[in-house]
């Protein structure tokens, strides 16, 4: 039966943040061997009476100082048997989209150090951190196509050009921005306010918000939103 | 650290078939205890030195008799800290498509009875089982909106009558057949044959193969399909 198992449960997070109009993802730098000073996801071993969910929360207000309202589970990495050097562990992966902006990043427990990093420019990641960072990457560009997100990772007020400015960052390839502007209206989940801010050299430009609960029903009705960047 | 750890970790498969022009999935009745004579998902823990897809592809072997070629990873479940009366236990849950025709069930190892049920005449299941089965239906029924996917459920040569039954009884409404027809032969991914089949009372209906390595190339570019169906 199960009594001859040894196998040990860890979560992970891959949390993505946009700062100086770049995407970026949390990393921690490891306090204890087997991979002591190098850099990995916020994570750690599940307790035993605790759930998943409030496991990887946990893990990341301890190791980095930030509590994520949203955490969403992106894939349970097992099949590699051999993935952690000191046991069979398997990791159930969580992705989160936060504003970087409205954290102090603050390192404890596990991690010496807590930091954005540009997601062009990562360090060695320690275990296989890399691959999943890779699919939460891969799983963020995906539903960018049929589901309006994102808007965590602004401001609460955004103006059109920041947003256009997110979703290139995400994609990595320039948008269509009037096909872009068009079809994101056409949801109609952002809410006009009378405010307007100056944008470089160009004229002010609308500060919008973004429409939480209509959204929310709209998902739970099955909604398809279907976007096209090109 | 981790020695403290008391987690087990199973895994658990919703497999889907395609019966009687209607949609079904895959139960066993348990042999032993909690669930004594329940019906289940086939799944059982995880071997230390087993990925974890082989562990489900293994469970499917002894429980029901069956080989499936592609299983998805559909979501963890390890919330509920109290989902198994023995221990703690998380499942790792997986689904498969498969021509429910191409098999014979046979029970063995965990399970007395394997047998397919159609999924609107589901019996009561053990576990938190329902719940996964039908987050299982959830992905399928979001998948096919953005996927042509389900060929795995019909045989190797097909009409269009019966894909359109195919995807009448995955989505449990009508669909409107013309949009369908055209929006399905514009991916350009269903292969004519020579070949005919009487349908009904009605004339005789071309065989279309689907071309399985055009669209994993499409998949593999990151091509969107965006199926509507209404």
């Amino acid at each position: 039966m199960f009594d001859d198992q040894h196998i040990k449960v860890a979560v992970d997070a891959v949390v993505f943040g946009y700062k100086d109009l770049k995407l970026h993802t949390l990393l921690i730098k490891q306090k204890y061997s087997p991979f002591q000073g190098w850099w990995s996801l916020p994570g750690g071993f599940v307790k035993d009476d605790e759930s998943l969910l409030a496991g990887v929360a946990r893990e990341l207000r301890e190791e980095a100082g930030i509590t994520v309202n949203y955490l969403e589970q992106l894939y349970t990495f097992g099949d590699d048997v051999k993935r952690d050097p000191r046991a069979r562990v398997i990791s159930i992966s969580y992705f989160a989209l936060v504003n970087a902006d409205q954290f102090t990043l603050k390192a404890d427990t596990d991690a010496i150090e807590a930091q954005w990093f540009e997601i062009n420019d990562l360090p060695e990641l320690a275990y296989d951190h890399a691959r999943i960072t890779e699919m939460a990457l891969t799983r963020l560009r995906a539903k960018i196509h049929y589901q309006p997100i994102g808007f965590n990772l602004l401001n609460k007020e955004f103006t059109f050009p920041e947003l256009e400015q997110l979703y290139t960052a995400i994609l990595q390839k320039p948008i269509d921005r009037r096909n872009f502007r068009k079809k994101i209206l056409s949801f109609d989940l952002l809410v006009e306010t009378n405010k307007f801010q100056k944008e470089g050299s160009g004229r002010p430009a609308k500060l919008y918000r973004f429409h939480t609960q209509k959204y929310q029903a709209l998902m739970a009705s099955g909604f398809y939103f279907e976007i096209k960047f090109a």
